[in-house]
């Protein structure tokens, strides 16, 4: 089967698993796994920051960040795509008790005038506005992607406001692969950035949350409560520290075949739209009488494996487990449609 | 002065006064005060329902009725102009740990096409989609009011779906007044119903929370456990029985006041849009150089208050101690500009 | 009947209601009610402090001072007979997030050395010891109360720790006209401190938070949160003003009349023992075949209610609506067994 | 170093570290890792329950029974050593905002009796008991155990009031090889089970939460919220089958060896006293003028490490990585001091 589900699918590549069982451990509870700590620390270099948290998924270091930056009766701003408003079971409202104050932005984008304009006056009955989340690249936003000149706007008005501001870096280097920032220049631009490294980057599992020392010092507990504490945690952090080694460069890759899935994608007359592809993401819209359920059991059929995203609706995503061979393949299907 | 800032600011009337002076009470959270009690009997006999609660608010009837209806994990789907949303201080999340799922619709209403295609499929990252609150009338959206024929199709698919529907009924009387439906009818098609006497029907403090046995009987633990249990609150729902009992079928007139407002303000050239008025709310933008703070001086210093809804926007409510004569006053006012 | 349920159920006294009647009111979620306002400014005054917020109740109070004082991860320290562990439906848990630090003390008093020693220390796995809680007088202690000198300690260990210490004082005018200490010693020794009006000093609806400018500022938006920002408070508020000024001296005839009451069950024979009576609370243990269901009945047939403390244990609750000749009535029914 | 200070502190074994390299691996968030799979039915079929699952620490399992046996506004009761109080950050109350109803029993053991006593009645200020508690064995009790015969009356208490009955065996097996009971016979008398394979049992990560299909499904709903969804999991899940298929019986050795560390302690004339060693935890305290902080420093000199439990009070695990010979090193330093 080709995965084009999602890039959280990608095993292991073998050097990853040979950095995995060469890896040197102990109790990351009580801060002592040397290879965690070692993660920890490249990461919080790559992007110039204190201090960084290994975590068990990118879902938790997105709600420990949101948990950290705020308190109980403030609210998160952010675009109406968001992850953390879309996929994280209502963490906001669930871990830390806060509102959302959501954004209509342009495919998963916002602007700062438009974070200006959200941010809430000081009365009883309204939230606190106190943190600003973007997503980079944003999933449900096509993979679409910030650069970092139409970032630094909102972080101006975080700054003047009093406002966090939070990366939701999931996919990250699918972006910077394209604009070519880099994450020092990244690093300085939010208080806090998750990573995901079981994404395109292929670990196993993990993501890390990095920021200043105080603010890693607080995450910590909250990882604790949420029960994201591990103890040998060092295997994955092995992986992670591969993948970041190894990974990102590619990831360019990955971009490229979706952008050519795209290109044909558009040119099918059962295509009614493709959303611009920026990064490793394709979604599409099909005319009728195609329906994403017909559709996609039209590609199972065909060793191909992707998911709806709504009832016209299809994503492709690209990542290391799909190879150029794979990709063919599906060009070859999706034109015989 | 002539307030038209909310229709918050009643006072009581010499009856209601009196009925207050006269109110015999106990203590309530031992459910020993006999006013209360005939009060919330009133309540619940009036919708068709077994049982109500008195609380201090309208915001602690709404944000009970969401805790008993939901739990954490879950989301309620809801207008993005919703009380629930804008002015109850994120007390989804903080009440009640559950996130929402918004809709854009008409003015503050939405339809059963919208709440149908709202409710989440059943996946582990996904809230469960869990009540539907619908506002009637809506504030931010002008007064809006939603007809029973409105509404029924939203509780066909609440119904079919699992999902409670929850009324914030702050001003539902305002709404009745003009379709003459009854609360009978109202009462059979909602789980819960919030209404508030402090508004419109002039009583100093208080809302009720109605519903079946089992349902109230939840909702007084969370009252008590918000500290919303009061000792001898008779003296308030005397008012409540007065307000119920005096001070519905006035609301026709504030209604009416409020389209005289309406229309008046439509003329003005200095005027670039004024809402539908259906009930005692009119909001309406104002055209450059004119900005709410200084639309508003101009009226405060001529001895109206009304209130900014966004920085072109100002809203006028009618309520029982707006008079006629100071709503001739507040037409010349406005004319004169 | 009798009632020594509790000094919840005291009712407004004439002069009470007259100024009831009489107060001038305004819509105090805007901060605009005049009595109200007048209330806080008043009990501000009484305890030396800044400011304070008027509340449907006790339980609202102490809900919001915890809530303010603490973060989700902190923790509480207290007597294991505290109000806010016992009797407030896990608030504390429920609307902050934070748990408990039990202490078992004497009475329901702790001493500084137990605080000391309960303080935690900083690990990722412990709550952050944040705030002490002292009840004074103790409800579930029997009454029984502090001295200032045995509470300056306690404050000590705090202000070195940087611990919030806040007063939990619902009968704390019970304790005060025992000791004669002044309301503004008291308040040179507490961050926050709540007193109730609808217990002992008779008004119908209310308690009072009194703290800082900051504190009480944080605590009003806590209050919306909860549902507790009620409109015309001002009724509610005028009889509070009147039991402060009228009803405060008097409570010294409760604490009398109760140790009355607990010098004659100590000479009963049916009776164990009797707790120390410090206060208006007499709790006393029964000796087999009485059971506290089986006494209660007895009482009730002759025209007393009070109420069950455990199954051999019985509480009684003098209060304003209790009189001498009640007393006398009591007293022979007790003698009579 | 000879490390006594927990048994979190294994490192898997070569035949582990293989079992690691070789596992089959998926996307867990979607239930696609065969080895996740293969370990969550393994331990299911174990305790003769319908499904498991696995999460990244026994702090998230515990946290998540008690977040589905309960809604907010209950309560918890257990014994005030218990794990769920002591060491999980208060999250009871942050993950769940539930209180706690503490009970003093005996080495962290409670009885049937203890446990109807303490069952609340139903009244609107009391939380509701929903969820009994019991850690077996207890590391504050010093690693203390329960027969079944000890908790099958608390599950027939439970059966009879509508309680359920949670099992924290994070160090489950260490009791199982002293009483010789049977898994099997440990989950029918428990509504769930965690169990925690990186503690004795020497796998780096993981614990695993055990009950019904229907108790599972809202389990995984909520590790996803609090960021536990792991993608290729299934290395750290092979690790665990490896633990339960080759560890289980080994643990009867740290057993005996903590035992023999016990009666050394107990017969040297610094120790004022030894609890009693039931598993591998020893605590013991110290006479003055020995503190646990000199006490340590004294072994660490020596190559030993270990941790305080008290100012007084010293802690002594054993487990996978101490061998016989280091036993006989730590006899010889504790016999010499």
């Amino acid at each position: 089967m080709i995965n084009l589900i999602s890039d959280t699918v990608t095993k292991p590549t073998p050097g990853m698993l040979q950095a995995m069982l060469q890896a040197e451990v102990g109790d990351d509870v009580f801060g002592e796994d040397p290879t965690v700590n070692a993660l920890e620390a490249k990461a919080a270099a790559l992007f110039g920051k204190e201090a960084a948290l290994f975590c068990p998924s990118g879902t938790m270091t997105n709600q420990i960040a949101i948990k950290v930056h705020t308190q109980p009766l403030d609210e998160v701003i952010c675009d109406e795509y968001s992850h953390i408003y879309q996929y994280e079971v209502g963490g906001y409202a669930f871990n830390s008790g806060i509102g959302v104050n959501l954004i209509k932005g342009s495919n998963g984008k916002i602007t700062a005038e438009q974070v200006a304009a959200a941010i809430k006056p000081v009365y009883d009955w309204l939230p606190i506005s106190k943190l600003v989340v973007l997503e980079n690249t944003c999933n449900k936003g096509g993979g679409s992607f910030y650069t970092l000149d139409e970032i630094r706007p909102i972080q101006e008005v975080c700054r003047e406001r009093g406002l966090s501001l939070h990366l939701d870096g999931a996919r990250l280097f699918n972006a910077l692969v394209e604009t070519g920032e880099s994450t020092a220049a990244v690093g300085e631009v939010f208080d806090s950035i998750s990573i995901c490294l079981s994404k395109g980057l292929g670990a196993p599992v993990g993501s890390l949350l990095i920021g200043s020392s105080a603010f890693i010092r607080q995450a910590r507990r909250v990882r604790k409560a949420l029960g994201g504490g591990m103890r040998q945690a060092g295997f994955l952090a092995a992986a992670g520290i591969y993948a970041l080694d190894h990974h990102v460069q590619r990831l360019k890759e990955d971009n490229e075949r979706a952008k050519r899935l795209g290109q044909v994608l558009a040119s099918q007359t059962y295509v009614d739209n493709v959303r611009p592809v920026q990064s490793n993401i394709v979604i599409f819209d099909l005319k009728a009488p195609w329906t994403a359920e017909s559709y996609l059991e039209f590609l199972a059929e065909r060793g191909i494996n992707a998911s709806a995203f709504g009832p016209q609706t299809v994503r492709f995503v690209t990542h290391l487990d799909v190879s150029e061979a794979m990709i063919d393949r599906v060009l070859e299907v999706i034109a015989s449609v």
